[in-house]
């Protein structure tokens, strides 16, 4: 808020892929974005949260009483909590979010909550709707997790429909579709931008 | 943001019940929010809307071109737009959104849609859950209507169990659900600032 | 059951629209599958139920006691318990079901229930995703109302991509489309001869 | 059906925990069911699949070509597809499914599908609303799986109210939840033998 050219206030967007294989569209869509944003939209900075080597949730991995968590855990959970706002990169698995993803989601969600009240944002590279449906089950458990997700534009990113948007490494090829994130990360900023700089300014009203 | 006592910017809540019935208790918790708000919030204000006069959704009841709608519909919209934000009360109709609220939703929608970019809230009287069944399908047409849904708390009323909640009238009488009421208000009322207020704030950042 | 030629069980399927105007392209979805019934599909035969006139629900008008429903009210009501099977064109309304549909779906379902232990499909021509968001928000009205659903295939018909799948009246004029629809009708017979067939059978097994 | 006293048709139901900890209350449900299964239901066999060994979903754990999966996948997916049926306990996780169940129905859905055509039904141990946000999110995913659900009785199992319902270990005590079990239990015999005696009946209508 001091002032000077350029973005005043720097976001880090924790960036998540539901994915796990190399080759993933998903994946690639968070290494466009982070490039996206080093290239074109000062003050958001991507950190891709690799989710890969949690284990499956079980909480008796939990020391109970400490509120220790696994060591890999307490890393995973640490960036969440540091982070100014969220990316999703989240592939359609049976109409619902993958299996990873929503473990890291769970992971991240045990006490205490660590997604809370942060400003968040989903991209979908799949086959049939865009990865739509995923999309919607993420929404719904944001409730839970307090997330405020960006409304529009939504991003159903159709990977195997032509052009061709990604290489055989799932790098992000084609420049429309690079825009169409470009708009979301620019709507996510906005949002969570608005949420930080609003909260002070309500609680000084009520 | 001039400053004096009490509540500085007074926020219009256009409320909407998705019940019709006279007794009904979702149209209560509404009478019973206004009440609240009269007494305990300053700085919100209940108007209620109604939706009972308004046709079945028929987009050849639009005048093409013109942007007409039916007189009873114009006023709805009318009403819609000139909120600051939404309170739903919303009963579960078989797992979903009543008809008639779905039915007023659309035609609030209808281009230019009235709802965009504000702050909302739903309650819920109902048997079994308590309406959260309604409320997840309300959250996902809220998406595409470009609402910024209250996350916590939610309130899920169970009508029907006791101790007794609401009179034969559908009036609220129970201290604890009022209470309950108030705290969703609250939200409701922090995150519709939080939002009008950030969204200056973050424009001149970026 | 007793034998000769053809379909030896003639279904009757009650289909609604859930569009209202004249030159809704759902509605011409309904009028597509009635003549691929009669032209090819012996033992269906599609019943087109008008929803436009129903009021919207409110049960304040119906006669406590006497189970009494308004006549059009009771004239629907009868027309969906009288019908073997359903078929729902379902236009996607904010990114859930239309408020007439669900409206009728509601009036349907007052105690006793009209729709119960039946087999459904669901057709949808939207933009967008085809309709899809709505259909999964019918099937979970389904889980009350007891239906059962044709899970494959499903039909999510982007009336607005090319080619050209509707005239100007909302008939359906791609071939492709027809024998989409055609599918779907092949898998709700099946699904209805199945679960009419197989209740007997089962009961006498336990 | 070739008759003799008792049930004639002998379903093998594989039974699913989405909870991976010892005392796990869902566990319990299916360690409940398996008795009931013994104790009143000729006809119905419960076989608990474990999951806690899978791994999370990786498309790059596959053979190319050759189909293969690791062995433990390999195992879980034979013990799906020689099922006649299928039983989830689901706690609620985030207003969604447990990370755990949902990489155990994706693992089983990768191609060819292990699960298709088949009777399913869903028990809830959780707080709030009993799972019931869960079990929805199922039975989307349970579409494209190609499942068709129980419809009633739904069982949301409010695992922390009073009466107490399980023991420290998981175990279910309180009788008239053993009831509501076991009233599931008889829906899915019913209809899986639907199902699958309808199947040829129809076939040979057709």
């Amino acid at each position: 808020m001091e002032g000077s050219t350029a973005a005043k206030t720097v976001l880090r967007v924790a960036a998540i892929s539901g994915s796990l294989r190399r080759g993933s569209a998903n994946t690639g869509l968070i290494r466009a974005a982070a490039e996206i944003c080093r290239e074109s939209i000062p003050g958001l900075v991507i950190d891709h949260v690799d989710i890969s080597s949690l284990p499956l949730l079980n909480t008796d991995l939990e020391v109970p009483g400490a509120g220790a968590f696994p060591a890999v855990v307490e890393a995973f959970r640490s960036k969440i909590r540091s982070a100014d706002c969220f990316l999703f990169a989240s592939p359609e698995y049976n109409y619902s979010i993958s299996g990873p993803l929503k473990n890291a989601l769970d992971w991240g969600s045990r006490p205490p909550n660590c997604w809370g009240d942060r400003a968040a944002a989903i991209l979908s590279a799949s086959g049939g709707s865009g990865g739509s449906r995923s999309q919607y089950h993420i929404r719904q458990v944001g409730v839970f997790l307090d997330l405020h997700f960006v409304n529009k534009p939504e991003a159903f990113i159709k990977a195997y429909e032509p052009p061709k948007k990604f290489d055989d490494d799932g790098n992000l090829v084609d420049p429309a579709t690079k825009e169409q994130v470009r708009k979301v990360l620019l709507a996510l900023q906005a949002l969570a931008l608005r949420l930080q700089l609003g909260k002070s300014a309500a609680e000084s009203e009520v």
